[in-house]
């Protein structure tokens, strides 16, 4: 028995899509007992060569008008042509797969209902943590768990420029400019280091331990990591500390949850500390389960197809049976305003952390060094304002 | 709709998956849209005073002649009555959720097969790792992978006595009698410190990575911590490792699958070097993914009942359906012999390593301080026949 895909989008995920099929085909077809085949590859550009060439069509109608097609790959990316694109396939009965965390965390509410809708799937492993497992985990795993934290290094690109930063000595311009070279960023860098890559991801991670509650990206107060100085790097050897960009969510039952994305001093006891390069984890800790963390590579095009394929797998196997639905609800998830979270900061007043100390007497706050303290539980709002007119003064969330 | 439960053994593990269904229920019943209720729970025992006391029978015929049961949790342990009433379970189209390494290692060829025949599930996830997922990751989220590679520390018992030798200097026998003390070893320790547990879980995890081809675990060559000395601990700051003990499978497509459990120096540079105390942490490698990590506690009430659980879920969801079933083959799995098994070790010969090169000198070795070498790729059968003679040396294995 065949089941024919097809993959819109042969960019980096798409082609690694193609491979990881090819490369492991006869352990695909041995443990689903069919062959998965790439029937169609959609995309407006030629790959004369590719040895996917005689599959390349530039025919939507094609693709979505054929019976044959049961599950179709979106990693076109964006949330414009491959909204419509999962909406048209969705709509005929084919379960789509992606790895696209703006469309997912933008419109998962209207598409997962589409797809349940339609007896089919819309499945998303692939867009949080590349080839992590991370999605099934959370909401099949650990079903039996209330979420009550999630902390997470969720974008690679900001991962290896804050580790080229610490290794390297340098600024965080030649970093960006080295990760480019690399490879490791785009040329316009902004999604990720203004952290909405991370915003999108979390997002995707809070609604899930929200039961399907939708916490939308643009709601998630974000901070990313440009204005990140090599000095604030080379602060945390003081503290023995890591600054990573942490993805952070918190429904611990007092009040609301808490969800925003920021740098954070993250304590090198914490596992996450130790997570350097592209590579990304995830913390999440259930109310029975207590810590646990998946570690891996969040991006790059063979464990991003990891993910991708292995969701094929899935939809290949419930062909006809919508698995995996879990569907988000259309009312917004009530989260607690920015300026309200608790949260615990190290404040940095060089040479003067006794005064520190004195400055936040009201709160739970401890010594780390003659320039840093450790305040506990206190709110965004309240910050700045005990800090005003301390000139040079700065504070980073932490993460103990 | 309700769905009827029967919890087998009221130990420390069911009296947690009685305790998590209920702690949980509301968001459990969300998510199901079935009420999962405990209807009995069979033990030989009586538990006067306990909240579940009415629910307590002696009686096995009322359990398994109930239709109102569809799903048996069993938490007995061991493979004797365990394994009868798993049986007699599943034969009545009775899902069966363990945390029994020992039975699914020893019977799960047979067990999966009866669970199949009878349209129901087997269900094992906490069988492994506690309540940290790597069962459902490793064959549904991995499942476009072939597995190269899995490193794991699977058993929290002898990870705890590790850990304790190192942060308070003290002899093995001291940190089991500490571990006992603080029922984190049982009276007889055996199956944990000699690695039977762990040997239960790598057959396992093993048979899994080959798809189903059985590996026994009577055929995995264990090796436990009881003959490590507080020598040999303190040693690792001097090669910047940690000595843990682990459960090891490769197959990288040279030869037959490698598998056995041993204590290995663990470079401080892999994340399993970081894994103290009572955690657990599996490192498994994709040939699409690249390496991943899961982390999180192995073992304990609420931990492993978090694993069962979940499972319960599952199994209530796919009511009818049985998901979750990848057969094991009756055909054992053809892995390599111990002996033919290269592996890369740590040789020491205090104030010797100039000596240890030379007497490695056909293989990569390379000297890591004045007294230590380590040698990659050296089969099994080949090291003694090298340092016999030399009085005092020593050698362990090494994960980088």
């Amino acid at each position: 028995m065949a089941c024919n895909v097809a993959i819109l989008g042969f960019g980096t995920v798409g082609s690694g899509v193609a491979e990881v099929l090819d490369m492991n085909k006869d352990s695909i077809t041995a443990k689903t007992g069919k062959e998965i085949a790439v029937k169609y590859i959609l995309d407006i550009r030629d790959f004369p060569g590719s040895p996917y060439e005689s599959l390349i069509t530039h025919d939507a109608d094609q693709v979505f008008n054929d019976p044959d097609i049961s599950i179709v790959v979106e990693t076109i990316g964006g949330a414009k042509i491959a909204y419509e694109f999962t909406k048209r396939a969705l709509s005929a009965g084919k379960s789509v797969v992606t790895s696209n965390k703006e469309l997912v965390s933008t419109h998962g509410v209207e598409l997962l209902k589409i797809a349940s809708d339609n007896n089919c799937s819309y499945l998303y492993e692939a867009a949080v943590g590349g080839g992590i497992p991370i999605i099934r985990p959370l909401y099949k795993c650990l079903a039996a768990n209330k979420i009550v934290k999630i902390a997470g290094i969720v974008n690679g690109t900001t991962n290896y420029i804050l580790s080229q930063m610490k290794d390297e000595g340098i600024s965080y311009e030649d970093a960006l400019a080295q990760a480019q070279a690399n490879g490791f960023a785009e040329a316009n860098p902004a999604a990720d280091v203004d952290g909405i890559d991370a915003q999108r991801k979390l997002s995707i991670l809070s609604t899930i331990a929200l039961n399907g509650s939708y916490v939308a990206p643009d709601g998630i107060n974000t901070e990313g990591i440009s204005k990140l100085t090599l000095d604030d790097i080379e602060f945390e050897k003081e503290i023995d500390c890591a600054l990573k960009l942490i993805a952070y969510f918190s429904n611990n039952g007092e009040g609301k949850p808490s969800v925003y994305v920021a740098p954070h001093y993250v304590s090198r006891k914490n596992l996450l500390g130790s997570v350097d390069g592209v590579f990304n984890a995830i913390m999440v800790e259930g109310n029975a389960l207590g810590e646990s963390l998946y570690y891996g590579q969040g991006a790059g095009m063979l464990p991003t197809a990891s993910a991708v394929c292995s969701d094929v797998l899935e939809a290949s196997v419930t062909d006809g049976v919508p698995a995996e639905i879990r569907l988000w609800s259309e009312k917004a998830a009530d989260i607690e305003s920015y300026g309200e979270i608790k949260c615990d900061i190290i404040v940095r007043l060089d040479g003067r952390a006794d005064q520190a100390l004195a400055l936040f007497a009201d709160y739970e706050a401890s010594k780390l060094s003659g320039n840093a303290i450790l305040v506990k539980g206190i709110r965004h709002k309240d910050i700045e304002g005990i800090l005003e007119g301390e000139s040079d003064s700065k504070w980073f969330h932490y993460l103990g």
